[in-house]
């Protein structure tokens, strides 16, 4: 009989830059399934982009683009009115340049997640959304779209036909509408590894998670966002490969066939 | 009869930085053959990008990426000591970037020519020349890369086997190793489109140029390089264009064919 | 009898970046009474604030720090949600930059005007204005602060103690609660110099200003904010300098005495 | 009897960017007597600087400014063939931001120190160290020009009536000539404490350093530089500090009257 749960593990990655350090990518590494790569624009720069990739074609993890606004001092979270034209052409760029090190590395890009307050704010908005979709819809139709899950960004991807891939938090709570609770409201995070895996194993298994509210709510868990820097980055992804592995759910990378 | 003498013109453009424009991108499009876009490390941003790879589409003109040196406060003409590794990690980049608006508006990318201070180090340093034919070769061995006529660069790009175009400038004045007189000093340009135009039918037609010093020199003329900026810039390119057009030269993209 | 009329007339300056020219500022200078020296964040560099310093002395109008947000590529103009914190510590940055080239070539700071994004934000937003005008207290509370006629910056320079010039725009049409017209709106800007200088004239003279409803609207103007840059500029400010003094309006940079 | 030995202990600070953490300032402040803190061209951003500039205070360091080359990604580290304008301006507009935030802040600029390649550059070349030298002595007579122990940036510095701290390196091992061995070269740094405390003490009270080549030359220690950055910086700090004080050296910020 055939494992009937399968889901995605990704964590983004490639955020150092220059002499900075940031994040723990090579002991991540062997608990997640897909890796999106910082492109410049938030995070990473060219050696960077090149290591990361390199690194991930190591450990036979999925690579994917990880666009964001153009404000590295801002880390990629502080919104900017970005016209719908100029989300579609910095997204265009980043997979590019991406695309440079994965042709020169002898890999090939999987999908496409924004950063930060660009994924945010594509997934409320309905023209940003559009945008960036046609962005990795003309760059490569093949490319997978990874979106927070029921967001605008998906809805947008969906439509143009491109592969979707429905992505959920670990570690944030969720509202009755199924979004996230705010990081500037208290209760935003799950403190602990054992709250987060319970929290994902049900939205794997049975599709619900329990809102703040106490109510639960429908969702899709294609993939699962696992942080990748701070204190305990390292302990959390190991715990929720393994939770995960030990409640049946496989682990791999999101392909249109496990939709 | 054939036409024996065949040449390519090439152009940099996409040179507008947000609100800053710079060049006549339209207008010169008509007189060359080949355009060297900018990719946003010492020019050009994504936007600048898209609508300069579409016009250069619609004029049926070849597209090759220009890289330059992270430095657009100073046009990348400031020599950066950048290591080989960082030379090769940002033309991957930066090839990548532009491949990605190529992919985007249907287009296939023709060639890569480096720009100012990057070019002008890639000509006499060995390992930096090698660092720049490896990224160009890694990410599609298909490429042509243009360099200066008889330079580290092109020789580098001969040796791992990728189609290299030598260039040569049409107002630039020349030394009697073949190299070009530094800005610094007097003379090292040519001030009149008629000046201009004899230099490069002789330099196509004999390949000899006639350096500063009286003597003649030899010289293998694939491109020519047309300065899109200036006040005279538009008046210079029809004018090499035309004269070389009446002296019988077949002006075309480069290719291997034409070698 | 001493005349009883006097406006300031401001021109923002500056706004070169490395290869890139934009406006005309030694053509305007004569007809300006205070200069807004962009500080590097949203256009500007070193070398073109030391260059607009000097030229600004030379022609003995005042200086002021123009400071933007951190946006070359959106020339300041695109929102960016930095926080009250980061708001503060940008300006205190740029008008210090600013200060230091005042101080090389033996000049004063007079003023603070926010650019772009940032002014528009601080005219609405009043955590953002509070932390600018603290900003601008804080590094020298002798310091003008120029905002928009009757916005929250100009409110809080004035809760804080600042002299506060407020600013109106020659050539923007006015909507019924003193704020300008939507550049996204149709007839937000007046095409002609004539109808800009009546409406100068007017706001100088009768404090009012005739909002695009067809009904006047008290409005105080200290300042009035001419642009630099576009086909029309020099001609713009020509007229507009003229036909106040016609008018017997006497032009002078903003001091308290003149409130 | 008075101490007749007295030397500076200065640390780079303020090199964080963004979300980006490097060094340790908190903890190295209290073994030093002055602090260079980075201006945003090479690390640190505005936060960053006010945060270092409070700290320092708090402290009683005294507070210089630390500019560098336009360069984040490469840290300042990259030798960029700047010309000496652009220098004198780069080092006015740096100096001038930290200014504003020793303003805002109620402190005072007591010296300037170059970074990284600006700062070896301008060691051996004698236009740009009279660029720099200028720069700082434009901005403000009073500041005292921070650089390497007989170098062309001194000699620029005295030569001008600038005050000037002759600087020498705790771990860098040193040449006949006086300079440092090169980073390149094996035997560059002195690893352990012991060494370099050793080192240190003789520069102060013998001025003298045994170069690599086994003899004695004399060198000027007015101010020594302790890295901040590295997994053994506190602890160097701490034992170079208390080594000095072992030895009847008086640890205090440079002044004239010490010289």
């Amino acid at each position: 009989m055939t494992q009937p749960f399968t889901v995605d593990l990704n964590c983004d990655m490639g955020e150092s830059f220059g002499a900075y350090q940031l994040g723990n990518d090579a002991a991540i590494l062997p608990y997640i399934t897909s890796a999106n790569i910082a492109c410049g624009f938030h995070a990473g720069d060219p050696a960077v982009m090149r290591k990361t990739v390199r690194l991930a074609l190591q450990h036979q993890v999925v690579i994917g683009a990880h666009p964001g606004l153009p404000d590295i001092m801002g880390f990629g979270r502080r919104e900017i009115a970005v016209s719908s034209e100029e989300a579609f052409d910095m997204v265009v760029y980043q997979i590019g340049a991406l695309g440079g090190f994965l042709a020169a590395e002898g890999g090939t890009l999987h999908h496409v997640k924004p950063h930060g307050a660009l994924y945010n704010m594509a997934a409320v908005s309905a023209p940003l959304a559009e945008a960036i979709a046609e962005a990795v819809y003309r760059v490569n139709p093949e490319l997978v779209l990874y979106g927070l899950a029921g967001s605008e960004l998906t809805k947008s991807g969906t439509k143009l036909g491109l592969q979707v891939a429905h992505e959920v938090f670990a570690d944030r709570t969720y509202q009755l509408d199924g979004t996230l609770t705010s990081r500037r409201l208290p209760n935003a995070l799950l403190t602990t590894s054992e709250e987060a895996a319970r929290q994902v194993v049900r939205m794997v298994k049975e599709g619900q998670v329990c809102a703040q509210q106490g109510t639960d709510v429908a969702i899709r868990a294609d993939t699962i966002c696992i942080h990748g820097d701070g204190a305990h980055a390292l302990e959390f992804a190991r715990h929720i490969n393994q939770t995960l592995q030990n409640e049946g759910v496989s682990l791999q990378a999101f392909t249109k066939a496990a939709q």
